[in-house]
């Protein structure tokens, strides 16, 4: 059933702040198919990013990229829209946004950021604190010993360690280092709450519409404490901190939650009616997961630099706390169900190091290179290499939730080539993906799906049948390529009463590609001995008080090696 | 004290047998300084190796390019010689031979090398089976296994586990595989006996001399039991073998002894005076050792693509079996003393197959780029990388004994660069060097000194000082680049009566450069904290059985890093 009464087309709209840029996506509402897109790349700082020379921790931005960004991508992807057949923009029927995140913005009583008066202009302090922004890691620990300590129960549902990335940490450091902003701040604000509230107006810190997603993976917020940490707690960090406890809506909002009414000078400024709808916001991986299919059994990873693995499970399904699993969080990514973010930390970064930094010895790499590489790679079997690794390059987020691990390759030998060496370090990654399934699983997580998306999913087949044979999986690829916005647009699709709900959304949106990569059985095969190996080092580099057994590993390594190749001559 | 009577001048000659070529020496008798020197290329097969396509694991080396090879390098070093003062060729006063070895080579009664004779000219089985030749790794396995099984003691002074690439295995194999030239063979000759047995005409397998070089570290000889294994067991492993036994003279010779004079024909060929004393020979490196300055307390490491370590004690020093230590024989590298052999299994090569083949990717490596890696590799601190390594790429030869092991690279992170790798496989295997010396201090022989000689003792002071800083010893470099003929000419200086003994020769023709590197008290430290987990992952991944915890060996790498910048900051 849809809700909208004519036959005319209509059209969704979804934001999507990215790191560097955002973009604005037009879908035909009742496909999902991309009518226009149009990327705007943020004016101030390098790429987006203001950094500072002193500091290789600091990354902010400037929050009037997010208002003219607004403008300018959702003015460019309307004039590309202007000659879609049956396309008109008071066809429009709601707008949905996703942004990084934890990106918190301090904020004047009215909502304004505090950079975009004149006197916090070039303050760094006052701007955008970046997902990425690493300054606050003596906060972090701090409100990981004090919630330790006084044994509060806050980490339980983010992995036991509360981040450097993280919303309080920022806002803390904020408290410490910048007297005269932390003055100012009358509240905090997510990115993903600040867009809806400019666009529709309601933005003062008491009234936003704050998103559950934000809310519970970043700030600690859970029913089961009624909403964020206590205010005794927070004034234990600082005293005063609670203040932005005082004006933070308890009651946080998922993505089919209606944030209001698009403002009528930013209608008028991009080509819009006044009072399109706008649905309240929440971050670009689980907007990603809802555009790419998320249900129940059904896996999303999302395979960029790093993963974000999303899944979602009933609230009745009894899911426990899991262990190493960094976020599960009532409605965090479908409305009424369980979401649930695992990841690793490095995935294409590792492909990316191993190929433009190791391999190449500095002669420099293009996507020729890559190419290459990529088809000597596949020329290997599995086993056959001899190798198997450790993708710990930039530590680990789950299972283990251990920043300070590191890569690890074994099996070298004076015959090793750089493409089994790439190889291996893909195939490390497939291992560390099947740990997460296999953790999940273990928890009584079903999942009967796994949908990939993402630059690696779309562009490498060899990634995508590696995962395949060694998570014993088909894997499926999203049909989108800017699942994010798409998700976004969805989302904007409920808040306008396109659609009823999102499933209904996602169901006439959203799909995989026709082509399936499906696990080969002699590959599995010998990918599950290859696992046992990687699952040995994981645990015994990786788990505290461990002592696993590792004298047989080069050996099995070698034997493998061997059959495979007598398998090879044989064929 | 020397025994030439003269004031004129004198002369020795060295001839150096290697893998691709033939060098002939000739030094100062007085001074040990070099006056010419020759090289002459094997005419036969790839590089002076025949080769099967079919089978990788076979190397033959035509015995014809051993007698050819003698008289043009002999005859190239004496034709360079005269122009210099004093010089004349009755002024030789002794020849010296050394060689590869296990390269033994079937024989006829007369000790005539049978492909020598037209009817096996051209059959590799009738060849000398050189060294690196790994067909016989099945008779190798067979007799470790007989003589573990029958309780014989025979493997104990060789390190448990008898080689494919040595004497017996290869026999073994001939008769097995080559029934017409195990028909044929009367005897069976190391190359290192075979060419003092040609150059003086005591030919007969049993009148030749034999060295005890070769006979103790490769074919089992030992006084402990009265000389090569007992007939009994040869003919267990096949019938027919203990003939061998039977024609070698059990009592062996070590390099003092001389084998004879020069025959009148070979003397005129290459414009020697007849009869010129040659000496027993023994194998390139413990000629090398005795060349570089090898002496009680002093240990001489022959650093190339392998290394071969050696060090001599005296025969009452008490010194026992030393577990994984691959050779433990009575005047094998000086008279009257104990050699020690032990060595790595890679060492140059790994560096030459990081820089060669995987950091390039494939864009060739000139001696430019290893120029260039050397240089940003000497930039780093110790600790700095953040790396440690295992360097078994071609298994571990000492202490492990198990060629069945492989590379291992910890510690990397997505800003690791190929320099640092380079340097970690650098540091790796001065760990393993390490490894050598605190085992043979353990079991109490003595180490004062180390003197390095090779291509990369010559060439690179990034190897040298991190050799010295992980070793915590300074490290020597020989004066001579060519060691192993100076080594064999003192040889020949020896049985030709210049000297009364190597001691004597030694301590007038050998020295090491003036410039030594030394130990750094900073590095030192930290290449102890290094080599701790150098240790444990050398044990958890080596030895059978062991349960090493791993889990802090990340972290721990991590923590050096950092202090090591902090303290470089404070600099």
């Amino acid at each position: 059933m849809t809700m909208s009464s004519s036959n005319e087309s209509d059209f969704l709209i979804g934001v999507d702040y990215g790191t560097e840029s955002v973009r604005a996506l037009i879908v035909e509402a009742a496909t999902g198919k991309e009518v226009a897109s149009a990327v705007w790349g943020y004016a101030h700082g390098t790429s987006g990013v203001v950094l500072d020379a002193q500091d290789p921790n600091l990354a902010r931005q400037h929050p009037a990229d997010y208002h003219q960004g607004f403008v300018h991508a959702v003015r460019g992807a309307l004039s590309q829209a202007a000659d879609w057949p049956g396309f008109a923009a008071d066809r429009i029927r709601g707008i949905g946004v996703d942004t990084t995140g934890s990106t918190p913005i301090p904020v004047d009583a009215n909502g304004v950021a505090l950079a975009m008066q004149p006197e916090f202009g070039q303050d760094p302090m006052a701007m955008a604190w970046l997902w990425k922004d690493h300054t606050s890691y003596a906060e972090a620990a701090e409100i990981t010993d004090l919630a330790l300590n006084e044994g509060r129960p806050y980490l339980a549902k983010c992995g036991g360690t509360y981040s450097s990335e993280w919303y309080w940490s920022k806002i803390l450091r904020c408290e410490r280092q910048a007297p005269k902003v932390a003055a100012a701040a009358y509240g905090w604000v997510e990115l993903c709450d600040y867009v809806p509230g400019f666009l529709t107006g309601h933005r003062r810190p008491e009234n936003l519409v704050r998103s559950a997603c934000a809310a519970g993976h970043k700030a600690m917020h859970h029913p089961d404490w009624q909403g964020l940490p206590a205010e005794d707690f927070l004034e234990r960090l600082s005293p005063g901190l609670g203040r932005f406890r005082q004006r933070y809506d308890p009651e946080v909002r998922t993505i089919d939650h209606c944030a209001g009414g698009l403002l009528p000078e930013l209608a008028a400024q991009v080509g819009l009616p006044a009072g399109v709808p706008v649905a309240a916001g929440a971050f670009d991986a689980h907007l990603g997961a809802v555009g790419a299919g998320a249900a129940p059994g059904v896996l999303i990873k999302i395979l960029g630099t790093s993963t974000c693995d999303c899944i979602v499970a009933p609230m009745d399904a009894g899911i426990p706390d899991v262990p190493g699993v960094c976020g599960i969080v009532p409605g965090s990514i479908l409305p009424g169900m369980l979401g649930i973010e695992a990841g690793q930390s490095a995935v294409g970064d590792i492909f990316q190091w191993y190929l433009g930094r190791i391999a190449p010895g500095g002669c420099g790499s293009g996507p020729e290179d890559h190419a290459r590489f990529n088809a000597e790679a596949a020329r290997w079997r599995p086993g056959e290499s001899g190798l198997v690794a450790l993708d710990w390059h930039n530590g680990n987020r789950t299972v283990l939730v251990d920043p300070l691990l590191s890569g690890l390759l074994v099996g070298q030998t004076l015959h090793t080539t750089p493409a089994e060496v790439y190889r291996a370090w893909i195939e490390a990654t497939a291992f560390g993906a099947r740990k997460i399934i296999d953790r999940l699983a273990e928890y009584g997580v079903n999942i009967e799906r796994v949908i990939n998306c993402g630059g690696i999913a779309e562009k490498s087949p060899l990634v995508m049948q590696i995962y395949a044979d060694v998570c014993g999986r088909p894997m499926e690829v999203s049909r989108s390529p800017l699942t994010c916005a798409l998700g976004a647009a969805m989302a904007g699709g409920v808040a306008g009463g396109r659609y009823p709900d999102i499933p209904a959304a996602q169901k006439a949106m959203s799909g995989v590609r026709s082509d399936r990569y499906l696990p080969d059985a002699p590959a599995v095969a010998v990918y599950d001995r290859l696992y046992r190996l990687y699952s040995d080092l994981h645990d015994a580099f990786g788990l505290a008080g461990a002592s696993v057994p590792l004298d047989g590993i080069m050996k099995e390594l070698m034997a493998i090696r061997r059959e495979v190749r007598q398998g090879q001559e044989a064929d």
